[in-house]
């Protein structure tokens, strides 16, 4: 199974290695200043699709019409590689951003709920070293917020728990409530009955959660961070004319552990091809008949 | 607001003092043994259908024809109950099994997932507290295996492994499966493939997950616990052929922790009523043009 | 190596099983209604003392001036013991108690740290089944209080908090409580502030730590749990005439984890045995020039 | 109370705001940049151990001679700050660094058992975020060995094991051992018997207890960090000369947690005060003759 990853960062080379320590043939593009890597062909992106099985995009596979190849020095428009690509099979994150111009099958391995737990994992770790390198307390004894009970807020709570803090999380749905009283934490709703006693605050809803109103109810000492996706859910505006510590902290796990971020991508890919090829073993899978049916 | 308790056990006298604790008029019957409890009122069904507002029936409310009644004298039919109640509403467990007979509205609070949730942490208390009952070896350091990642099994797992269990999970989706080892235990899907080894075996799954040539794999000494309501998951009659020490446990929130299963009882009705009523305060609820929208 | 285990309760029992699956000859004697069990062998403990290089009582070694063997028809007094017995190195719990009567090397397995740490996690577990089956209440949400940080309240108080209770340990050292919060549970001195709001105490002082004035200040639904060995630290008669439910639990790991227990007492006297021999192997043992090294 | 900080790091500053914040006077020396801070008044060391009733060096008192003083552009010999304090009572860390030269009473803060507990917490947060700061991979799913079961392997084995880490920590005493799992990690003694499959490794021992046999055992891609204090456990040529990552990570408490680590020397303070004084409260301690007592 001939497999090229096409640009990206860090992430992606540890996607290329991963898949090669699991036996696939790899070729890599769109890392400029690489020479090789293990067992890994450097190739340019013509190349690469031309010689491959199927190809794989980063996590944001674009970036302004070009395919994100932060590290290269060449610009693929995204109607170039298409072209280039042809029928191919593609792998790629966040897919409805090349759905339109691309006619090659399309398999949006970020979309599936296993990439997202394990990407919350990696998310959580690098919010806890963000929040111990920035905050000049200690995280134990400390009361904090979590607003959100989606994947990262069930890992962080659970984190900050650990580390010793006194957590509360924030949580529309009384379901939620239920469970994040079950493990032993506070619940509240988007009120935020207890706001100005909080010393930490993690946002992890990708909605206005956190309005001036609320701003002005924080703490002066507040350590705030926001995970939440552009734009997040803070007003930072607000936050900053208060003058408080404030952090809009993105991509995570290709900073933290670009690593795990890497396998993470190669593992939903590989189980991905295995259900569409009947629960099969991934060693019988390097023929292109298989590839035909993604 | 009058509320009427109609049978069931414990835990239902606990449900009548926690409306009492909470300032609702209560009163209790099919509770023949019971002089008073508290400020609790004891009547007959008839008397209480006709004084109160609105009844509450057992997470269970029909036995045979009859309304669950274990602790009462008399018996009373479904149909008796429908016409003696008349137009009141009905609060009930498993609504489904009285909604046939009843004209009045019936509102399901077993239905609910904050109610499920919180009765999950009951039952997983006490299935450890069966557990080290039954078990002759410690919990910790023992191989354990939870089948199932449902609310149950979310919450038994993490209890075992801070008992010091080393825990696996069994489930289905490759997404529980990221939960599971999200949260520091092993995965496995139905095939078990180290089913010889486990000490501990919990079952939360009510489908057929342990066949006979399941139970032929476990080990001579496996304490085996069935969590999943009646018939079960395990083949009892291939346990019982080979000897195997298997409980089928039912019923485990009413009987260990009755006190916070009424509470919990009390609690999702509330916030029921609530809801309909547009999130007022239960204080302003005392009448009967709210509970007209039930 | 020869073993006879004379008397004691099921753990002793599973302590001869245990000695036997390491590989060692097991006599046991003082179990009357014992037919055979496993490979272990049945005697008189004058014919156990007779054939065994050396001899394992149990943790509480005389009651009443007589070996401790509840299951025993026989009465064996310490002194015909120690006749019989003669110069064979002994293994025994609470070893003060024979130490005047025995001439033989006597050494104290339960004095060892290790056995006391393993067994404060038998009594943890026995104690948390405890609750669960005479509270009638959840664990999970309940505030409890832990008198004391030694062993047993360092893994109980884990265990509770694990289980969704809020925990404060009260406990003397400042240090202790610098532990105790800094595993995130609340800390307080022998004063107990709050002594009135726990719904759930436990004590593991022998020491009275709990007088008539403490009693006082307890809720009247509280579940008071001693675990302290006799006379325990808490003023029961005070507690009865308030009615107060309270439970003197005595030697739980023997009742909840008999199996565990026993496999211990086998791990700790072979460690000792190996110290003893210079840290050789186990399987070089069996021979007597060895155990007069004892 | 006058309290006279001279010196030390940005927790030395934290230590002086706490002591204002619980409503001591405080003046601090040694930190020329600062202006002022809050309500600290800022003075030469000379002034402030004029004015002061008692003063405090940081935990490592004395660097080449002179007091620690780093932020500062004077430089105060010990033996110009022995004259210049006259008898007052000096706190510090570290005391047998400057008991022979001062003539004062003097009280080591850093030998309280509370002290080294609350900062191993501090240790373990810094190098929880040190680890995933450098790590590519994730703490999820890592082995990871802990060598030393003191107070800092107690706590940061305990966070990675909640950070989902396999963890299994390296003790030399078996009581220690029982302890490790009694809380469901492995144990192990320094032969490390699984030396070539941790990606995580920490030493905590201050002694050579990585060689470069062990070394030589390490993976190529093993995170080692070293905790110990200098010269620290780990034979770090041997790990130069392979290549392997290696971190030895000094003075954590003052690097990642700066607040809390001021806190915890004030705290500290104030309980040795308070204990001197026969446990009056410190609100009353604000004369002179209580400070003879120290």
């Amino acid at each position: 199974m001939k497999t090229a990853i096409i640009g990206g960062d860090k992430r992606m080379l540890y996607a290329a290695k991963a898949f090669s320590d699991d036996g696939a043939e790899v070729a890599a593009a769109g890392f400029d200043n690489l020479q090789s890597l293990c067992d890994i062909r450097v190739m340019s992106v013509k190349e690469a699709l031309k010689w491959a099985d199927f190809s794989v995009l980063p996590v944001r596979p674009v970036d302004g019409g070009c395919i994100n190849m932060p590290y290269a020095a060449e610009k693929i428009t995204l109607h170039d590689f298409a072209r280039m690509n042809g029928a191919k099979p593609v792998f790629s994150g966040f897919s409805e951003s090349i759905a339109n111009a691309i006619t090659a099958p399309v398999c949006d391995y970020a979309a599936r709920e296993e990439f997202a737990v394990r990407n919350a994992v990696l998310t959580a770790e690098g919010a806890v070293a963000l929040l111990i390198n920035e905050y000049e307390d200690s995280v134990s004894g400390a009361k904090a917020l979590v607003i959100g009970y989606g994947r990262i807020g069930k890992v962080l709570s659970r984190y900050l728990q650990s580390l010793g803090a006194e957590v509360t999380v924030a949580a529309r749905k009384p379901s939620d409530r239920a469970w994040i009283e079950a493990v032993g934490m506070a619940a509240d709703n988007y009120s935020y009955k207890e706001l100005s006693s909080y010393q930490i605050v993690f946002n992890t809803v990708p909605a206005p959660v956190l309005d001036a109103a609320c701003i002005d109810r924080l703490r002066d000492d507040v350590m705030l961070i926001d995970l939440a996706s552009a734009p997040g859910g803070v007003d930072f505006d607000r936050a900053g004319e208060r003058g408080l510590t404030c952090i809009h902290a993105l991509g995570l796990p290709g900073k933290s552990a670009p690593k795990a971020a890497g396998r993470i991508i190669k593992d939903t890919i590989i189980h991905i091809i295995k259900e569409e090829n009947g629960g099969k073993d991934y060693s019988g899978l390097c023929d292109d008949r298989l590839l035909l049916h993604l």
